[in-house]
Parts: structure tokens; sequence; C-alpha cells
């Protein structure tokens, strides 16, 4: 494990990442915009830095876990870069449009840093047993380097290629998808439950025969039983999500009513004060609007 | 295998599943309106009947996999419930509405026969191998009595309760979901697609990882690669099943605008002429929109 890696952004995603790699042994410094967070990670042996650029070894890597597009290009300063510089890489892991993922790359480029778009398909608990996903995009050369260390927190690498937007692409289509699944069972249980069918049962039924997928049966127990706290993925940010969907898409001339169906359900949600519950809260909307809430 | 069954209607659906059953070792009388459909049933050793009437032993079985409301109800006239008399049960695995069971399991209640609601979950090669699943309600002595006779075709046998309608309501939960999943397929594709990503290629990610359930796998190698011939389940039934679907939930009074969504696919669909393609065909629609057709 002779990489050092500076790593930035310790969410609820990142936090557990961080863990994981310090548990394989890499050499971790931390930062986070509230220091706090750090605290777990320092008694597990990781250096804490006061700033991003603290945090960076020149010609190593760095993980980003942030929030949004304007983080990620606020943190990756020209003072970020130039430290970083030549032999650097930026593991960029933030669910962020595809269009600042080319953006950054060639922005890094000029310091001679690479950049893998690497959005990572995990909740929380999925990171810490290992049994996540990761989407990787960009320059073949970076993209062998960092393989080692995505591989030590995910079970599953799916390489789309040279452009450093597509693994941003998938997963926001995949995030897309996930919010569609949660809909979908929201308004099938509702009907159900108003013809006297217990909701948890149509649930057992078919998320363990047509749709025994992971999202369905996870996403589906808590549609199921209205379990929307504690948070794993708040409501604002699968707003957040949706919209750079529906932007992507529209950049490229897709319309996508279904994800603006989405659009409005989060929308609402955050209209009726549930800003503080998990993502899986907009299945309350078919709940709403039949009356039952 | 002393029960005699007579089988009404033999479509995709069907012949596979009379030819289970005759395979099993039952004694089957077949009726179809085209009568043609019943040669190949024949020469595995079928008796063919001439009217629904003709095909029934009184107090034996009946199952009925016919196309909608109207015809079970007209196939189920006082002739036939007369002749089938004390003791016979009806096995009724139509996609029907739930408000359609309950008043057929009243007017067979006259005649002292059972009525079994059994919809099933199975693509016609899903029959073959056994893999479906059925959803059954009604009362509880002749569930009891018919189980052994789904369980010769079907994997999973799932009870909803003594409410005739409770298992359609499943079955129009469930199709709802299909349909809902090949929307979203279709238009998380078409976003990737106009990014330089194939179709095929997101399709294997998001399949074999988060939506690794059989319909996403299925229903999803169709969308990706737009293959809508030969079709197992004709798009005018899919519109047909959303109808009830939507009529279902309004019925008791649940919107449900994903499904009013897929509505307007299936109903646009028709109108480009695509009645002979599988209903998997809807998701043409959202490359129809983003200009790839």
């Amino acid at each position: 494990m002779s990489e050092k890696i500076a790593f930035l952004g310790l969410g609820n995603l990142g936090s557990p990442i961080a863990e994981s790699l310090i548990n394989a042994g890499y050499e971790l410094t931390v930062w986070n915009r509230t220091a706090a967070k750090a605290d777990p990670l320092a008694k597990l042996g990781a250096k804490l830095a006061a700033s991003p650029v603290e945090a960076i070894t020149p010609g190593a890597l760095v993980i980003s876990v942030l929030s949004d597009d304007a983080a990620v290009k606020d943190t990756f300063s020209e003072e970020v870069l130039q430290k970083l510089g030549n032999g650097g890489i930026h593991i960029s892991m933030s669910t962020i449009s595809p269009e600042a993922a080319r953006f950054l790359e060639k922005t890094h480029e000029k310091f001679g840093v690479g950049y893998v778009a690497a959005p990572i398909f995990a909740r929380p608990e999925a990171v810490k047993s290992a049994v996540g996903n990761i989407c990787l995009s960009g320059k073949a050369a970076p993209k062998e380097r960092i393989r080692p260390v995505v591989q030590t927190f995910v079970k599953g690498v799916f390489d789309f290629g040279e452009d450093a937007g597509a693994a941003n692409v998938v997963k926001l289509a995949g995030n897309f998808m996930i919010a569609a699944s949660m809909e979908m069972m929201a308004e099938a249980f509702t009907m159900a439950e108003k013809n006297g069918i217990e909701r948890q049962k149509i649930y057992e039924m078919l998320t363990s025969t047509l749709f025994a997928a992971p999202i369905f049966q996870n996403y589906g127990k808590i549609v199921a039983r209205h379990i929307y706290e504690p948070a794993a993925f708040r409501l604002p940010l699968g707003l957040k999500d949706i919209n750079l969907t529906l932007k992507t898409a529209s950049d490229v001339h897709v319309p996508m009513p279904l994800a603006d169906l989405l659009k409005n359900r989060f929308v609402a949600a955050l209209a009726k004060g549930r800003e503080d519950l998990d993502w899986g809260a907009l299945a309350l909307g078919a709940s709403d609007d039949a009356g039952l809430s």
C-alpha cells in the first residue's frame, strides 16, 4: 500500500469509504468542511488537514466525495491542482453533472493532474461490507492506477470508457431508476392498500419474485412501512440528482417525462417540510394524494 | 390425478398451461373460440369441445385464460354455471378487473360453483419451465382443492386472502410495475445513448447489480436492443391492463400519475401502428421523443 491518499469530504458516504481505506492500509490525510467529522478517522490513524491544499501530497492521489458541482469546482482550485501536479490523480466520486466532469478533466490536465470520474452506487452500510458498485470513466492510465484503491471498498468496477462524463451519466441514470422504483412501488402499494391488501404483503410477493433485486428489496421495505428516518440519503440530495438528470438529458435533447414526475414529487415533499427525511419519502406523495397521510 | 379439467382459452399463455396439465396427467377437455388452436393439444390427448358448456363436467374444475372482463362474463353464462353446479370450481386466470372478479364470485355462488381468482405472472416460456408465479384469492376450501393443480405449472403460489378481487389487484399492480420498469429503462438508456454510451452496456451494468431482477434482465434486453418481435404479449393487451389499473385505482380514489404516463405511451404506440409489437415497444416512445426513431 504505497499510495498516499488525500480524502476530501467526510459525509454519510465519505466517512465509511475513508475508514475502509485506512483498514486496507492506505496512508490517509483527511479534510472536511466541518472539521469535527474527521475525529473518528483520526482515532483510526488518519492525519488531519485544515484545508484541501494542506491535505495533498504532490504526485499522489486525492479522493473527493463532495456534495455538488460547485463544491468540487471550488475545492479543486488552481492552488490545489498546482500542488497535486504531475502524476497526481483526482478520483472524483461525487454525483456531479457529466458537464462538470468534462470541465474538471480539462482544468486538471493543465496541471498534469489525471481525472477519473468514479461515482459509486452504495448506501453507507454497503460500503462497510464492500458490496457496492462503482462506475469509472476517463483516460486509461489513471484508471488503471486507481483500480486497486477502489477495489478495497466496492464489489463491482464498471469501466465506461474515456469520456470523463460517461460514468456520471450512468450514475444519474441509476439514481433516476432508483427514484422511479420508489414511485412505482408507492403507487402500486397504495392501490393495493386501498383495496384492503397489506402493503407489506404485496411488497413481499413482488420483491421475492419478479422484482427480486436489491433496489426493490431495500427501498421497498422503506416504502412499504413508511420508514424514512434515519435518512441515509436526504430528500434535498434526491432533488439535486433528479435536476442533474433532467439537465443532462435536456442538454442532449432527451425528454424524460418520468423524471419530470419524480422531480415534482421531490419538490412537493420539500414543500411539506420533509427535508430531513430519506429520499424514499418521495413515496409519501402517492399516499398523500390518496388521502392516506 | 383424479381431477377432470375443462380448459377455456388457448392463447399464447393458455396453450402452454394446458400442455403442462396434460403432461402432469390431468384429463383435459379444451375449448377455444378459434378451434384450430386446439389441434396441437388434441394430439397430446386432450378432448376437444365445440362450446364452453360442452367442455364442462359437473362438479369438476374449469380453468379460464380469456382476454378480458367481457369474455369471462360471456363465457360463464347461466347455462355453463348450471352444468358446472355444486362442487364445481372455476379457476379464473385472466387478467380482469377486481370488480369483475367480485361480481363473478357472486354469480357463481348462486349455482354452488366456487370461484378462485388465479392470475399468473409468467411469459409463455416461463410456463413451460414452471418458473412463473401465481396469486390466488377467494374462499379457503376451493383454494385448497385447486392448489396442486396450479403447482404443476408455476413455482410460487401466493395467497391474498378471501376477497376474490385481491389477486387481480396484485396482478394489475405487478403489470403496472413491469410497464413502469420498461419506461424507466427506455428513458435512462436513451439519455445514455445520446451521451455516447451503448444501450447494451448500461443495460448490462444496471441489471447485473442494482437491478438484478428477472423483469429488468428480460425486458431490459428487449428495450436495450429494441427487439419487439415476436410479441409474447401484444401492445393492445398492455393498454387494456393499464386501463384496468387506472380504473381500479380511481374506484378507490388513488391517483397514479406514473400509470397515466404509461397509458399515454401505449396510446401513442398504437397511434403509430405498433399494435402487433410486444408491449415492450412502449419503450420506443422515449426514442421517438429524442429524435432517434
